[in-house]
Order: C-alpha cells, then sequence, then structure tokens
C-alpha cells in the first residue's frame, strides 16, 4: 500500500469538496459536503472552518464520533477517515486558519461568533483504488 | 422551494457517484461513494446495487438508521436524505435491478451471492442551494 499519509494530501488537496459525516440526536448518520479543509497533516488531522450555528457542529459537541471522505471520481480512488472532531473556539486557532475571502461566509470577520474551526483527528480508515479497499489504522 | 422530488431525481441523474453513510458496531458514522443508483423514486426511495459482502451491509444488518447524499458542485447544490436502508435479497428485485456489465462487480451473474440490493426510503432532509439550506419532511 502507497504511504497513506501522502494519499491523503494529495487527495484533499486535489479536491475541491470532501464530506464528513456526524450523527445526530436520533441516532441517524447525517453527510455534509465540506469546502477544502484549511489544514491537511498527513491522513491523521485535518482542519476545517465552519459556520457555528450549523447542525454538525451541535452534533459534535454531543457525539464527537465523526467520518471524513474524499475521493477522486477520475482516478478512482476513494479514503475514509474514521475518528474523533473537536469543535475549537480559541482566537488563536481561528486567527491561523482565516483566509482573505472568508468574510463571505463570515460578515464579521475572524471575531465572528458565526466563524468556528473543526479539528478531526483520525484513528483509523479505509483506501479505495482499483475497487479495492485496504483498512489501515494510524 | 423547488419540487424536492425532482431536485431529487434531476441531482442523481446527473451525478456519477452519490454518498451513503451507515453507522458502524462502534458507533461511527461511515461514509462511502456509490455509483449512480438503480432507481430513483423521488427523493423518497432510492435503490442502489451492491456487494454483500460489504461492511456497510452487515452495518444496516444490525442498523438500519441510514443517509444518502449528492451534490452537483458545479452549481452549488447538495441533497441530504435521511432514513432507513433495507438490504433486499430476493431474487425478483435483484434481476430487476441487474443490467449489462454488472458482471464486472458480480461475474457470477445475477445470482452471485456477493449482489445483493440496499433499498433507501426517507422521510426528512436538506436541500443546499445558494449557501442556504432548507429543511423538509417527506
Amino acid at each position: 500500500m502507497k504511504n497513506i499519509s501522502q494519499v491523503a494530501e494529495k487527495l484533499f488537496n486535489s479536491q475541491n469538496i470532501s464530506f464528513i459525516a456526524s450523527v445526530d440526536e436520533e441516532g441517524y448518520p447525517n453527510i455534509r459536503a465540506m469546502l477544502r479543509p484549511r489544514k491537511v497533516e498527513g491522513a491523521e488531522r485535518i482542519l476545517f472552518s465552519n459556520n457555528t450555528s450549523s447542525g454538525k457542529v451541535r452534533h459534535f459537541l454531543r457525539d464527537e464520533k465523526a467520518c471524513v471522505y474524499v475521493c477522486d471520481p477520475a482516478s478512482f480512488q476513494g479514503l475514509m477517515l474514521i475518528g474523533k472532531m473537536e469543535v475549537l473556539e480559541t482566537p488563536e486557532i481561528k486567527e491561523m486558519l482565516w483566509e482573505e475571502g472568508d468574510e463571505l461566509y463570515y460578515p464579521k470577520g475572524v471575531t465572528d461568533p458565526d466563524y468556528t474551526v473543526l479539528r478531526f483527528t483520525a484513528w483509523k480508515g479505509k483506501y479505495y483504488s482499483d475497487l479495492k479497499s485496504v483498512a489501515f489504522e494510524i
């Protein structure tokens, strides 16, 4: 199997969207598309910016269990990561990840109370390619 | 809001892949990409072909709670559906959904024990467009 950290970084950085799933109050999985992560550190740690008011923030505060998925349909590759999602609210992390143009989503700027950071830490996953899948632990 | 059945049929039929999520034995959501559904009946019922041996079949036999997601990145539209996923094994439904070329995935043909049908029935969802979301019940 290829180096999974390299696979993860290449996949996340080559795709405009990825997907995250939470578990809601009734035990149902919920999928949402996300803009490209703000930071990808191998397959282990992925940081997203997000609206504080979104349903998934509420889900993760209640149950941190999460899945992050990214795929490249052109090359039939997919990567599913399983782990925990933390909701980070410190000014330091928010400033670190802020990018020009974010005012479109958070009109009040980096201190907008609706701007938050999601930090995902994976502990296992599955890599799909050529109609096969390989499970791995991190 | 647009007619949600029409939105669903148009989105699923215009995209090569959609995504489903199950909840695994440890309570983690799991996302997987799926080839285009075999049948889309509005937003309410969606049929997929699938490998019997896949992890998600095991998950759905244990916990039917499911999410199906489809999006069109070009038009910034997304549709999340919440409901139950049934694993169907009758020869009738398998024959009905069998398509030429399926031998690639199920070498033993329509009676291949590794070929199964997943039937999703939604009861609520969220439609995302123009940076807004609208929740609905079915």
